[in-house]
């Protein structure tokens, strides 16, 4: 299935390697990482999938397809500015949130808009995030909650 | 000043004559009032502004002008469904959330990351929200904080 | 009813003078202009439509009200970059077009899609297009027109 | 390089193959297809690439993924309505237009606004728009203009 990693682009190496580790971790189990494209959480999640061989989805908030990551493989530009943060709770089957601020709370707010499980590493302690403590523990979640949406594509 | 006033569209009675009290103040002490425009905690507060003679703005998930309440003044469609939560909370230069579910709080995350400040009244609970008892504490919050964004229009 | 009036932004003397005349028009009698809200025909018609004691709104591409031309009475940041151009399309009842390239070409199409007459003075040579010769013949056009969509608001 | 494929969900035999036939031999020249993600052309042009074995991505304007035809590979919702026509051209370095009415108009424009080569198929007749009788002049036409955005992803 898909997995949206979300957080924020300026972070702590601790968030980091909890960002790699899950979009490695998602990778080896065979999911694909939706993210929002730039830098930090994301980033460090689109590497660690990329280093395990999956598939990564970047969908940035400006025009250009060139503002991704290097560890994107399919770059989506939006032009939407922080609105795209719509989307990027929308193409995931499921959310983990690592760290982030206000842009990441907005996804929060999104994923229970749209009925995603969400499991929360170290992020806004608000009811309805399943607080995980380890990259582990985010990817059972997410591959045991009950309501996945679509599967692949 | 332009102050948004989020919630959802399924309330409680308090919540409703809570937002009705926030919006008949706002607009007795001249400030336009935005919203998503359409039922619930935005109808109240667009009620209790038009009650006190006030000017209302609704910016509407669909693209069907009809669809804001009635004492929306200027209606704006703008068919991005959830996405158009960020413009609500863009377009206020303060913001009050009253309850709320999932849409609320991604309105809360974008009321972050444009700097807005936040008085909430019996809404989420989360960091950098100022959590006040009465719509009178809201709309002195709002008034007095210190970065109120662009004045006018 | 709400007339939006889409254009460039750099235009000839000629153009900005058919705007000013349009925006004036369209004032005169009752209507509210509605636009993108930066310059050149924008900025043109709304310049006319508050010479002549009307109302304007202008629906921004960018997350700031403070970039709507002077002539804006209500400001609508949106943050969408040129994806906008639906909105302006589709938040007036009747559309008229003066001069124009791409931006200009999609808010045509747009109109087309949430069927709003649409009269061009001077505009992209489309099929579905009013071409007319003066700002008069566009505002009699515009307010004959057999749907005209939702009056008001 | 990316191409969209860009046409309406109504349309004619004669277009659908003609679709079909871009779709097949951008995917044989190694390019990925991007559309709209619904019926008509857009379908068309997807079955061709996945016919021959290319990648496909579809941009949505509904919320939900499974709202894409058969031959998507990656399928992005957006919720967005018509206004995501922007995301459409946005993300191909080159446009292939065929047919069409309003919503096509609308990505005509978008691709002048971005700058991206369009051949047109039997489509709106506007300048910009370089005309071609075939699928294979289309597929030529737009590996051969100057400027095509970012290559890959």
């Amino acid at each position: 299935m898909r997995v949206s990693v979300i957080g924020g682009g300026t972070v702590t190496q601790q968030r980091l390697d909890a960002a790699y580790s899950t979009g490695r971790l998602l990778a080896e189990r065979g999911h694909t990482v939706v993210c929002g494209g730039l830098g930090g959480i994301m980033e460090a999640a689109c590497r660690g999938a990329s280093d395990a061989g999956g598939e990564t989805i970047g969908i940035l908030p400006t025009d250009r397809r060139e503002d991704a990551n290097d560890y994107v493989d399919t770059a989506i530009a939006t032009g939407l500015g922080h609105a795209r943060n719509a989307l990027v709770a929308m193409n995931g089957d499921a959310v983990v949130a690592i760290g982030g601020s206000g842009g990441t709370l907005s996804e929060i707010g999104f994923s229970f808009v749209y009925d995603r499980p969400l499991a929360g590493l170290d992020t806004h302690d608000v009811p309805g995030v399943e607080r995980v403590e380890t990259p582990e523990q985010a990817v059972e979640y997410v591959e045991d909650a009950p309501s996945c949406g679509p599967n692949g594509r």
